[in-house]
């Protein structure tokens, strides 16, 4: 926060007085108490506390997308917590409504002592809680100019999880030495399943029934998911009932026709876990406008391979690069924050940012991605560089690019 | 996360064999597909995605404690955030319903250049978002066995806030070098007021807009507030419409004949800023039961002078301490998750945490602030040691202690 003040005070002071809207009061009247009109909330009694809170009748976000998925908002929000009912949702065969009392969680398969856990048994054991993004493999669309973010990438969302560790339940089913992948199962009407390799449930998996402090939500995987941190959403199975340890790969539905990408000649690349590295620009974008003068550019950025070591900005059109200023705290495999005070001098241009994690990955362009894959590539694992084009009147459009 | 895998594989084994309910699987049956019950949620398609998401009808959570507050349920809940429907509230004349698009700040006084802000004109500074708590300062209640931490100190509550910081729009206004306190008013039907020292504004103050990702909720101040990270709630001025800077403190009757504290020898301890470093289990606490055997001690540690060092746990009334493990991030002025593993013989005990903040500073007992103050204190800024019996059954109450 201290970059704050580094700012220059002239640039501030300009910031203002280009704005059409904040005012210099050259004599200050009677504070507003004493000029009642009928906008005055001072005169009029507030509503009392209710069992929860609601949003203002002034904001009304929405994440409704089609009948099989919500998209989160990306340009209406700040930070890095997603609203929990505003995280993005994607399933096969609706939410289903279970009650928790009845839910349980068997551990079969290649193991010493097969085991069902209750939610009141996940609950008893040593806990975790980690604030970290899950985004859907088929996370982009392109096409026309008038896309929001939403749109774009609105199928990645981020909460603070709160579970147990896998590695806990499976040291207590006593997973055999000679088990390499296993089952997840969901309890939704699809019957969701995927197949995962073990040492990802040995090393940061978690059963989570927590979700932003309260218990996870209905359309994330009530009461109980898999979460496995910075891969492919539709692996973390929802709604979670039974997990089977197995020597090989189960190949279901979820991983052969679909969850596999075209690659070229004729290849498809299958068991891609891995979300890269990725950003977007969520101010400006559209169907923000915005005005000559000083303008901080925001976004995230992302990686489901580790930590974001930065984000570079580019106000002209790829030309130039700059680093942003990432929010603290910047956190494995989650959303990062980012800022950049830009003087936008009124002349059309295209802004864009790109995101590089510790691993040293930098996020491609459409046409690298294009180029290492073919023009025949396929719809999941996309995470181009995405460019707002700014207009000489200050409106902002999302800059498509077609690849077939 | 890795601490997990230090547990010894014993210990969890033993978790689950005590277990009432976790159960061995002799012989493993067809999955749950091929059984259909009516229970059964896979053969019922679920419910399609809505506007926002909902909770699921078996949580219904509620913060409501009075007609002028709401308290966080914080037996109920996991991690670091507070959901935004279930952060505590304390309104003066209740939450009052303000148009964004009408939304003024005035800022005036001491400066060069009196300035009217639109909340567009504070979005358009340079932001900063930041996880913090707020308390209230009058955040303890105590006096019967069966009270939850949601009755004892549900008046705290933490989200990812942001906004502009208020040392920017210092700058704008040109506050001057002689201003050493500035008055903040907010626009609700009390026009609540404070007198703030101007430092606190240079420092680190917030006008904030933005709540755990989205606009700011009407009972935290909708559409802007004032956010001092660790000083007592009621100064962070909801609604807030106006900044008078000046060469001396306001004396207002919220600093006067409210929110101050009746000390030894008749004195009155007034303009008590900082929320000291406190902590409180969560779990077990009544209204929750416990079994013999491996249990997890969890709760909240937090700190308006810095970050929590460390929080100590004892679990035979106070003989002796351990360490409990704090859950990462652990962030300055902010609610920081801990946890302890506990082996419980199952004879009556009595728990307890205490927080050691990085200033070196310990969570005091009861007793200590009545010899700081003497028994005629007042009942702000009352931070003692927690204390939960565990009964022989598992019954965990409360242990109230009384002061007069």
């Amino acid at each position: 926060m201290d970059q704050e003040k580094k700012l220059p005070r002239r640039a501030m002071i300009k910031a203002a007085a280009i704005s059409a809207t904040a005012a210099f009061v050259g004599k200050v009247n009677l504070p507003a108490t004493e000029q009642p009109t009928n906008d005055d909330p001072t005169k009029i009694q507030g509503t009392p506390p209710g069992k929860v809170g609601t949003r203002s009748p002034f904001e009304q976000p929405s994440k409704k997308a089609s009948d099989i998925s919500g998209r989160t908002p990306l340009q209406d929000l700040y930070g890095i917590i997603t609203p929990s009912d505003l995280h993005f949702e994607r399933s096969h065969a609706g939410v289903p409504a279970i009650n928790p009392d009845k839910y349980e969680l068997l551990i079969h398969g290649m193991v010493e002592r097969p085991m069902i856990f209750k939610l009141k048994d996940l609950k008893r054991f040593p806990a975790i809680s980690r604030i970290a993004f899950i985004e859907c493999s088929g996370n982009f669309r392109s096409g026309k100019e008038t896309m929001t973010p939403q749109e774009i990438c609105g199928l990645t969302s981020q909460s603070e999880w709160t579970g147990v560790m896998l590695s806990t339940l499976f040291r207590e089913v006593g997973v055999s030495p000679k088990a390499t992948w296993f089952l997840a199962e969901g309890s939704d009407a699809a019957v969701m399943t995927r197949s995962i390799p073990v040492e990802k449930g040995w090393k940061d998996a978690m059963i989570a029934y927590g979700q932003n402090g309260e218990a996870i939500r209905p359309e994330q995987g009530y009461p109980a998911r898999l979460f496995l941190p910075g891969w492919e959403g539709n692996m973390n199975v929802k709604w979670i009932r039974r997990i089977e340890l197995s020597d090989q790969p189960f190949m279901t539905r979820e991983e052969t026709s679909k969850y596999t990408e075209t690659i070229k000649d004729h290849k498809i690349r299958q068991f891609s876990f891995d979300m890269d590295a990725r950003s977007i620009i969520t101010y400006p974008s559209y169907p923000q406008e915005v005005e000559k003068g000083w303008i901080e550019i925001r976004g995230i950025a992302w990686s489901g391979r580790g930590k974001i070591e930065r984000v570079e900005i580019s106000t002209d059109g790829g030309k130039h690069w700059q680093y942003a200023r990432l929010q603290e705290p910047v956190l494995d495999k989650a959303h990062t924050y980012f800022r950049y005070l830009w003087h936008w001098d009124g002349s059309p241009t295209e802004i864009m940012s790109r995101a590089v994690d510790d691993t040293g990955y930098y996020q491609p362009f459409l046409k690298q991605l294009i180029d290492a894959r073919g023009a025949e590539m396929g719809g999941y694992h996309l995470n181009p560089v995405t460019s707002w084009l700014i207009e000489r009147g200050g409106r902002v459009l999302f800059k498509p690019e077609k690849w077939k």
